[in-house]
Parts: C-alpha cells; sequence; structure tokens
C-alpha cells in the first residue's frame, strides 16, 4: 500500500471523543449521544455517512493507548507503546531512543512501611509540585533521571544511561494496606536498569521520609520509545494534534504529529486552532477528553452535556473548511458502565464532495449499526479518510 | 479450507458489472443502480439477500485486475497479474511459464524524436492491422516475439528465450512531448531480457521510420505468468468465462476458467451462452464492461441504460435455472467521479433453496448497507456461492 500515497492541499480533521460510545440507562432508552441535542452533527450525519468501529477485535475493551494508535493506523495488537513514553512525551520530556520513561505517583505510607493511599490524598498541585522538585535534585551514579510533574498525584520520570531496558514490572501494588514492592526486571536484560531505579526509588523515599502527605512513589507503565513510523513516513501527511491531555498529546507526537500549543482548554479553543493552523497542516487530531471522563464517573447526564458542547461549537470547525471529517470515539465508555467497554464506537464521516450519503438524519449508535459504511475496524478509519480526499492512488491496472 | 469442496451438480453463475457501485449526481438523488429501472434484479432482491463488498481494502481504489481476482477468492494483495500477461492471455496469445508479456501501444514521435501522440490519434484498427503485421517479422537474435493487434493502438506480445525476467519499467513515458525511453532493468535479473527488448524496440522504430500516423511503440505491464491455482485445484470447479473484454479474457483464463467464444457482444448473447453451455461447467463468470466505461466516461444516464440492458436480457439468464447467481461489480465507478472509486460495491446474491432473505425488495447501495450479508470483502463471495449450492462441507465435527 505504501506506493499508494498521494499528496494535495486537502485538509483532513479526525475529531476524537474519547470513549463516545454508549449504553442506554434502561430498556429502549437513548445512548448519551443519542440523548444529546447535536443539531450540527445531525446535519453532517445527513449529509455523510455513518458507521461502527470495533477499536480493537469484537469483545475487547481497548485502553486509551491502544485504541488511539488503531485510528492513527497503527496495528494495535503489533505496537506496544507504554504509558510512561507517552505522558512523559505529552508532558514535553525529551525521551531519547535508549532511555525508559515511567508514570509515577506520589503516595502515603503508614509507620510500617504499608501504603495507605496510592494517590497521597490526591494531593494538590500546589502541594506536590516542591516535592517532585525536591526530588528533581536526587543523583544516582551511571544515570541521569529527568522528573516532571503532570498533575497533583501524578508525575512522569525518565531514565538516561547506558544499557538500559524498560523489561521491569510496576512497582505500584495497586492496593492499599501492601507495601510498596522494589522494582522488578521481568527479563535479565533489565538488571542493571532495575538496580538503578531502586537506588533513586530508595533515595525518593529517604528524601520525602518527613513529608506528612506524599512519603512514597510508586512507578509504572516503564517504557522506551516504540519508534512508530510516522505519519510523514507512512501517509505523507504533515499532522498536528490540537489536546489538552498529556497522553493524547504524548501518543501524537510519538506518531509523529506536531503537538499544538494553545490558550484554553474547550471544544471552541480547540476548533479555533484548526482555523488558525489549517495552512499549516495537513492531517489534524483534536481529542475532546470530556465525555471519557463523564462516563467513567458514570455521569450519564454530563457526559450527554459533554457533547452538547461540542455540538454547539462544531460550526466553528466547519468554519475553516476541513475537506474531510470524521467524528468518533477511541472506545466506548457508557456512564452506565462506569468503565470503559468492549461496544462499537460510533462513526461519522463527512466529505463534501465525495461521500456516498446514507439514509442516516442522526447521529447516534443506531443509525451507526446500520450506516452506509457498515462495521468496520478503527485501522480502517485513516484509509477512508485518506480516500476521500484524493490521496490514495489506485491500486493495480 | 482446501478439504471442505465438494462436488455436486449445481450451476453457479457470477455476474460482474463492471464498476457497479455508483454516487448520486446530487444530495439525496438516487445513484445509477438506484436510478435504473429494474424489475427483475428487483425481484431477485426480494427473493434473495443483499450486502456490499470491499474489494481490497477500505479506502482502496482497485484496478479491474485486483478487484476481479478478489472476486475470484485470490488474495488481491499478494497476488500480482501484470496487465501484459491479462491483456496477451485475453487476445489468445499463448504465454510460457518462462515467457515475458507487455502490453504496447502504437504512438507518433515527431521529427526530433518526441512523442506528440501516445496513442498514434487512435488510430483505426483497419490502419494499425498492417502495421502489427510488419512488426510480427522482426527477427531479433536469441528471442522469439510473438505480436498481436488488439484494438486501434493496442497490441499485446510476448517474449520467448532463456533467462528471461519481467522485472523491467515501462517505456512509456505517460505524457506527450518526451521521447520513448528505452526499456530499464528493475533487478540485474531482467539485464539479458532489457538487452533483447531493445532490440527489438529499435528494430520496430527502424521497420515504422516511414509512418505517417504511427512511427513508434511504447512496451507496459512487463509480466509473466503469475502460476495462479486454478478454480479446478481451488474449488474443484470447471469454469467459464463469457466476456468480451480481451482483459477479463485472460484474467480468467489465467484462473484456469475456460473462455466461451460467442457471437454477439450483447448481455442478451452472453446469457443464451450460458444456457447452451450450462451442462458444460459448473461455474460461470460473466462480464459486463458497459457500466464501467460509462462510469468512466462520466455518463450517468449511460450507465443507468447499461444496468437496464441487464437487467430486461436477465430473464434469459434465469431461463438457464441457475443454482446461484451473484450480481455484483469489481469496484466501483461513480459517473459523478469519471474514475474508479473506493466506494462499497452492490452484492445481490439469489439461491432459490438455500439463503436467507432479507426484508429488501430493490437493488441499490442503500438497500445492500443494510442488506441481510452485510459488509464483506470480494474474497468472501466465491465461498458464499459455494456454500448456497452445498459445495462446502461441514468444518470440523
Amino acid at each position: 500500500m505504501h506506493t499508494l500515497f498521494q499528496t494535495n492541499d486537502s485538509k483532513m480533521v479526525l475529531l476524537v471523543l474519547d470513549g463516545l460510545g454508549g449504553l442506554s440507562m434502561e430498556p429502549t432508552g437513548p445512548t448519551e449521544l443519542e440523548a444529546a441535542h447535536t443539531p450540527h452533527l445531525d446535519q453532517l450525519a445527513s449529509e455523510g455517512t455513518l458507521g461502527q468501529i470495533t477499536p480493537i477485535r469484537h469483545g475487547i475493551t481497548p485502553g486509551s493507548g491502544p485504541a488511539h494508535l488503531a485510528l492513527f493506523g497503527y496495528d494495535p495488537i503489533k505496537t506496544k507503546v507504554g504509558r510512561g513514553i507517552m505522558e512523559a512525551s505529552g508532558v514535553g520530556l525529551t525521551v531519547g531512543t535508549t532511555d525508559v520513561a515511567a508514570r509515577g505517583n506520589l503516595c502515603t505510607m503508614d509507620s510500617t512501611g504499608l501504603i495507605i493511599d496510592r494517590r497521597a490524598g490526591r494531593i494538590s498541585s500546589k502541594n506536590a509540585i516542591p516535592l517532585i522538585e525536591q526530588l528533581g535534585l536526587l543523583s544516582i551514579p551511571d544515570a541521569e533521571f529527568k522528573i516532571r510533574h503532570v498533575k497533583e498525584h501524578r508525575f512522569t520520570i525518565v531514565m538516561s544511561g547506558s544499557g538500559l531496558s524498560a523489561e521491569i514490572v510496576d512497582t505500584d501494588p495497586q492496593h492499599t494496606g501492601m507495601p510498596a514492592p522494589s522494582a522488578v526486571a521481568r527479563s535479565k536484560s533489565a538488571t542493571r536498569s532495575v538496580h538503578l531505579i531502586n537506588q533513586w526509588i530508595d533515595a525518593a523515599q529517604l528524601s520525602l521520609a518527613d513529608e506528612k502527605e506524599a512519603n512514597m512513589v510508586t512507578l509504572r507503565g516503564f517504557s522506551s520509545d516504540p519508534q512508530l513510523p510516522s505519519f510523514k513516513d507512512m501517509y505523507a501527511l504533515h499532522a498536528c494534534s490540537i489536546a489538552v491531555y498529556p497522553m493524547y498529546r504524548g501518543l501524537s507526537q510519538l506518531a509523529g504529529m506536531h503537538t499544538i500549543s494553545f490558550d484554553g482548554d474547550s471544544p471552541s479553543d480547540q476548533f479555533s486552532v484548526f482555523c488558525t493552523e489549517r495552512a499549516n497542516y495537513d492531517f489534524f487530531f483534536v481529542h475532546i477528553k470530556e465525555t471519557d471522563s463523564c462516563g467513567e464517573d458514570g455521569d450519564f447526564d454530563g457526559k450527554v452535556a459533554a457533547i452538547e458542547a461540542v455540538d454547539r461549537a462544531l460550526p466553528e470547525l466547519l468554519h475553516g473548511h476541513p475537506d474531510v471529517l470524521v467524528v468518533t470515539g477511541d472506545h466506548s465508555t457508557p456512564a452506565r458502565m462506569r468503565s470503559h467497554s468492549w461496544h462499537p464506537v460510533p462513526l461519522l464521516l463527512w466529505a463534501p464532495h465525495t461521500v456516498r450519503e446514507d439514509t442516516a438524519t442522526a447521529f447516534g449508535e443506531s443509525n451507526c449499526a446500520t450506516g452506509g459504511l457498515g462495521s468496520l475496524t478503527a485501522m480502517d478509519v485513516l484509509p477512508l479518510m485518506l480516500a476521500h480526499v484524493g490521496r490514495l492512488a489506485k491500486f493495480g491496472a
């Protein structure tokens, strides 16, 4: 397929409402998307075509990492991108090709060394920042550690040195009442890395020993640069991301997208970035987190409101005249389940000149299940977008 | 799956309307197939079931070669069949397993050696045939060349000799105002072939030097026999093709189908061949080109008329009592786009005794998108046909 990609001046927008897919709260009731008042999305549905996507495989509930990788056209089974590298990239830490990154938590231990709060009581950022700065001063022989605060109890850490490996088991026990274990190697190749990491953890514990809120750290998602082929290499696309959350900024950066910084964090703010940056890129990944957060909280009405907020702002996006616009989710997060789920994800494809319209006149799960695009996998989305703007040449004679 | 194929005396018909899938000319309007008055196809749709197929992958616009290979059940990504071998086989040139075939154009050069018409002004067949006969007399040491006129400026050529390879770049520059390049090897294995081909091109140029309409040739689609497993080997089917155009006759021949010669070129002529040859084969591939040609010309009404002509003649086909009949296209060729496209292709499967009917009562893109077969790939069509006539045994205990 590689040779089929061709360039032109078309503008492509992939608008991901995280966890968009939902469930009704009672039999025959509407899902979150169906309950939402979305005149603009419905207009796009009338003019475009619908379908539903399976992020990974039928029945598989994806994390946001693999679900986004699939939307970007990477095989989510074969492509492993760890949490550490995603978050570190997302907060702007430079991660070299031989470095190891991890996601960290500040946590609280009792006097016997058992963890009593895995998130240090969701310590405020204000109180956490000085602690992270303190940890930034730690020095371990033969390795360099960079650390950056993310939000509240969250931080990321990057270790540089020679002969490192990310084959390391998480040190977060996932339950309270247990000691924070030392790092353990998954394979022999990580023996040296584990030795260095554990020195750093010991130093961190010592440094925080007298703190009340947070006196310990846990580390998880040890990972190194997956060296993904970039959007430029894969699709000849100059791509950017318009995302608020670090993880999605990191993920798109790993895919070779330029991460745009902007003021504000509303859909409206994000859509106006598309309009101002329109000339500078071919492909725009816009990520909305709120839908997923509300789903995780079991907040049906909040998720409805988050979808409606996107819909209200949509004219600002359309003002920038995308040549193809896909609105979808990375996975379903039904408020009823308070978690990610395996259910298919609504897909709307709108392309003014090239789409085959179907008969749907509103964007929702039921219409998507009988939409003109049928049932696809998430990996099919990007080729379809490219096709609709003439960026895929004919295959074979 | 190989062991599942079983034989019986059922008759299978795959009716391909080339480029069948379409688009509406304006929002909410009908596609070509939906606009056409097709009472017989609609009756089959009522009695059978519909679906839509993706020829290669979502978003991929296929050439007719790979699109047909997929309908025949070959993996269109892995199976490479060059233009030269398809056309040479189609016009009845014997191509040995070590030969190299190419498609040729008569063209016109100016006195400085630049191509001014890549198709020699679409020279008439009457005027082209003597030139091709003249080229047939050329003799090159260490190789044998067979040449056959196809139509107007088109011909095919087959080179026989020892140690040949088809790894040769096209000599057609695809634009006027450029010299016709010599053949160039894609890999070292073709050095000898290129040396022989260029001797032949030089001789051809000399032979045509004093001609006004066509004084040069270009060659493209260098290819050798892909040695496809035959329908007999793959499916235990004795198969034939009822096709007018050389390329489709060639392609079906490469798949081990017998190419039936017949008088006339209308759907009615083709369908009556099915009735007369019914006893001699298990599987009949019937190819209609007109739908694609009209699509390529942007002739919506012409494509509608071509579909209606097939529908009018359909009773003649049904008169031969096929046990399973599939009506579909190899790809979409919307008149609105004047080209092949990636849009899904309508699929109708009719089998009097074994089909699970869906609710559709007319054959068209919208109904196909919600049809009982769902969205499939083209490679799924042949197994489905086999199943509906009891030619696939149970898999596993």
